[in-house]
Order: C-alpha cells, then sequence, then structure tokens
C-alpha cells in the first residue's frame, strides 16, 4: 500500500535529506523508524532533497508499506520514534501511481532575510540569513527579472544529473516575516535545480546592497554560466514550505 | 564604569544562567568574554537567573569595566566573540547606583504553550509546552485567582533562600503566539520565586485540562503548600522577556 507523508523537519542538525553512510540524515531517520515498525527494509522517495542545515514545514514523501500493518496509526507511531527535530505532520493513503517528485505539480520554498543591522536574535539565527538593511524596491524589480519559464542554469550548482536547466518559476513574493525586521521570500516553481533557490538569493541580495544592477542579473541569467552569479546563500534561511499535487 | 546589557539567548544548550564548574552557562560565556576583552576578571549580576533550557529575549545584567576600555564598541566586540545561542542586543552606560536585580520596578515572563491536538514543531519544540487542547476560558479564571500581591510560598521550588515568598503579580495576560495553536501567557511581577512561572503555569494548564477547579486551585494558593501544587512544568516554554527600570 502507498502512503504519502507529510513531514516537517528543523535541518540545522541533519546532514541534509539523502542518506549517506555513517551521517544523520532525514530520510535514513524516517527509514529506520518505519522499517522498524514494518519489521522489513522501507525506502522513502522525497519530493525535494534538501541539503544540510535546510528547514522543511511541507516535505512530501511516498512509500510502500506492508498491508499486513494497515491498522498501525502512522502518524502517532512514527511520531513516538522520530527525533526531536523532526515531526510527522500527515499521513494517507494514496493510489499506487502517486509518486512525491514526479507528481508534484509546484513547490514553495520560502527563504528567510534578517535584516537588522544591529544584531540577530539567537532564536532566529538558525533559520535565517542574516545581511542586514536591504533595498527591498531594487529587490522586488529584480525579482520580476527572474520569474518566468528559463534556463537557470546559471543559479544551479552542479551535482546532480539534469536533463533540463529550465524551469518555470511561478513567482516570487516578499513579505515581513512574523519576527521584526525579517524579510520572507517565497519561490514558487514547477520544480527546483540543486541549490536554485539559494544561487536566486544570493543574487537578489547582491542587488539588494546595490553591488549588482538589474541589468546585471538579467546578463548573469541569460550568461548560463554558475561562475557569472554570486556564491551560494547559506542554508540556515531556506525552508521547503509546501508541495502541490 | 557600570554598564546595562541586555541579553538575548537560547536557553537549550545552556546549563542555565548562573556560573558552575564545568557548566556550560550564559553567565559564564558572558563573563569570559568580557575579561577576555578587559584583560582581567569581570563579573556581571543578573536580572534573573534562569534555570537549564529557559530562554531570554530581554535579560538584563550589570557590571563594572575598567575605564581606559571606554572606548571599545561593547556590543559588536561581545557578539563577535559569544556563542551564536547568545547575542548582546543593547549597552549602555550607567549610574554606579544601577543594580541589574534591585533596581527591577518589574519584569515580564512568557509562557508558551502548544495546543496543538496531534503533533508539535521541530521548529517549535524547544520554545514550547506542548500540552494540546486546553479550556483557555477556565485558565482566564484561573489566572483572575493568582494575580495580586500574595503569598506565592506554594508555587516556589527549594533552593534559593528568600527573605519574603510574597510577590505582587501584577498580570496574567493571555494571547495568540505567532505560530498556529500557541498560547502565549505573560506573567507581569515586581519579582519571581524560584521557578514560581512554572509552577503558576502548571496549575493553570491543570485547570485548562479540567483536572483543577478554580476552587482547588485558590486552596492551593492558601495552603502555602508546594506539595499541593502541580509538578513544575517544563523549562522549554518559558523566556525572560523583559525588564523594567
Amino acid at each position: 500500500m502507498r502512503y504519502k507523508i507529510t513531514l516537517a523537519y528543523t535541518g540545522t542538525h541533519f546532514s541534509g535529506w539523502q542518506v549517506q553512510p555513517g551521517q544523520r540524515t532525514v530520510q535514513g531517520s524516517l527509514e529506520e523508524s518505519l522499517s522498524r515498525i514494518c519489521a522489513q527494509p522501507v525506502r522513502v522517495q522525497a519530493a525535494g532533497r534538501t541539503d544540510a542545515g535546510v528547514h522543511a514545514l511541507g516535505q512530501v514523501v511516498h512509500c510502500d508499506l506492508p498491508k499486513k500493518r494497515a491498522a498501525v496509526p502512522w502518524q502517532r507511531a512514527l511520531n513516538s520514534m522520530l527525533p526531536a527535530d523532526m515531526t510527522v505532520t500527515g499521513v494517507e493513503a494514496v493510489d499506487q501511481k502517486f509518486h512525491a517528485r514526479s507528481s508534484a505539480l509546484a513547490k514553495a520554498y520560502t527563504y528567510t532575510l534578517c535584516l537588522r543591522p544591529d544584531f540577530v536574535l539567537p532564536q532566529r539565527r538558525p533559520f535565517v540569513w542574516w545581511t542586514g538593511p536591504l533595498d527591498q524596491d531594487k529587490m522586488m524589480a529584480g525579482a520580476g527579472i527572474l520569474t518566468g519559464k528559463t534556463d537557470f542554469c546559471s543559479f544551479m550548482n552542479v551535482g546532480t544529473p539534469v536533463r533540463s536547466t529550465v524551469r518555470d518559476l511561478f513567482a516570487i513574493s516578499f513579505a515581513r516575516g512574523i519576527f521584526a525586521e525579517e524579510l520572507v521570500c517565497t519561490f514558487w516553481a514547477d520544480g527546483f535545480l540543486k541549490q536554485m533557490v539559494r544561487n536566486l538569493v544570493a543574487g537578489l541580495v547582491a542587488v539588494g546592497r546595490g553591488r549588482l544592477s538589474r541589468k546585471e542579473l538579467l546578463e548573469i541569467l541569460e550568461s548560463r554560466d554558475r561562475g557569472a552569479a554570486p556564491a551560494t546563500a547559506p542554508a540556515s534561511g531556506l525552508c521547503l514550505q509546501e508541495v502541490r499535487y
């Protein structure tokens, strides 16, 4: 029986999503708990393989669980076994054709910036990139250049083979965070390349700091050259917010 | 020269405020940084000695720093040395008579409860007590019994000698937290006994769960017997919010 499991986690103390020998990973922790309950190895497939330090509020995975375990109260059973920095927020039985990654129609990532000039609260440090003040008008104008269906090769880090580097970036929206002087940038797209959001944020922050003009940002996008774009923004600000099917 | 330093910290990985041999404490970390900058031992005095796991957004300390260091940009210098889970949010020179604890007119602690029935987000777990649903009307009525100038002996844990166990609890207010299904209880008083807020919260939560009536809560208060009151609430929900002078 196929299940869709929705997960929240604080990425700070995980070596990212994907199982790696000798490392504490989100996938590893989830598979370990599922395998223990099922008394057989269980593998899960995620909508997005988040990097070390990246958080999630709405990560989605699918997995096939044995029919003889159909009566297990999965959410409660998993949450009683999982480490404190990850939680199952929902479990539902789905059609056998459901695939967490390839069935996804759209994904949203948020990236939170702390604009305070003087300090960042320790309570917020693991969840933000502390940039200090930024020109938000310039950033919004820059975001307009980046949205649309285009080749995001300049904003992709190498490491994961992909068939195409074209993605449809539906929208970049900006909102005040729930904590003082935080700016939350939300990215909706049909899919994201490796570290694409962090690379786009690095570009937008450079624009917001006045170090990069809108014209230069457009030139970077059109160059299809990763070397032309600013260095990847920190993992801490990033959160996989939602996956739509 | 006397200074007033305001501090924020995440208490999760500290063994509380007070210096203890071989333990990682907030006071110890602050004194170490100050002593290093001053090249001489510096001691600080806090408004409230928070326990292990208790957070602060507005802890206040005073200390005397050598005149020859008057040009040091204290906030920046300290924040460059302090660990990531504590931050100096303000520094000001004050009168020699200023005393962080005894000059305080009022202090506010917040205690955050997570009312979700199904799960607590890992991002929020270090900052809340996950109680599940509570009857907030009953809790507000209970809070009315606890406020006022009275002997809070029933809600004090032993360990710190005090002259009097009478405190003036100005107000207990309830507000929705910034995260979904969180209830923030704010306690304003002229001072607090050891673990008083956590013991009051334990009483209010018992009322909110229907395990304790308002009448029984009043009896506990009047009994002046610590043994009569519910066990202390977890440290994680507590935060030293503000100290007024």
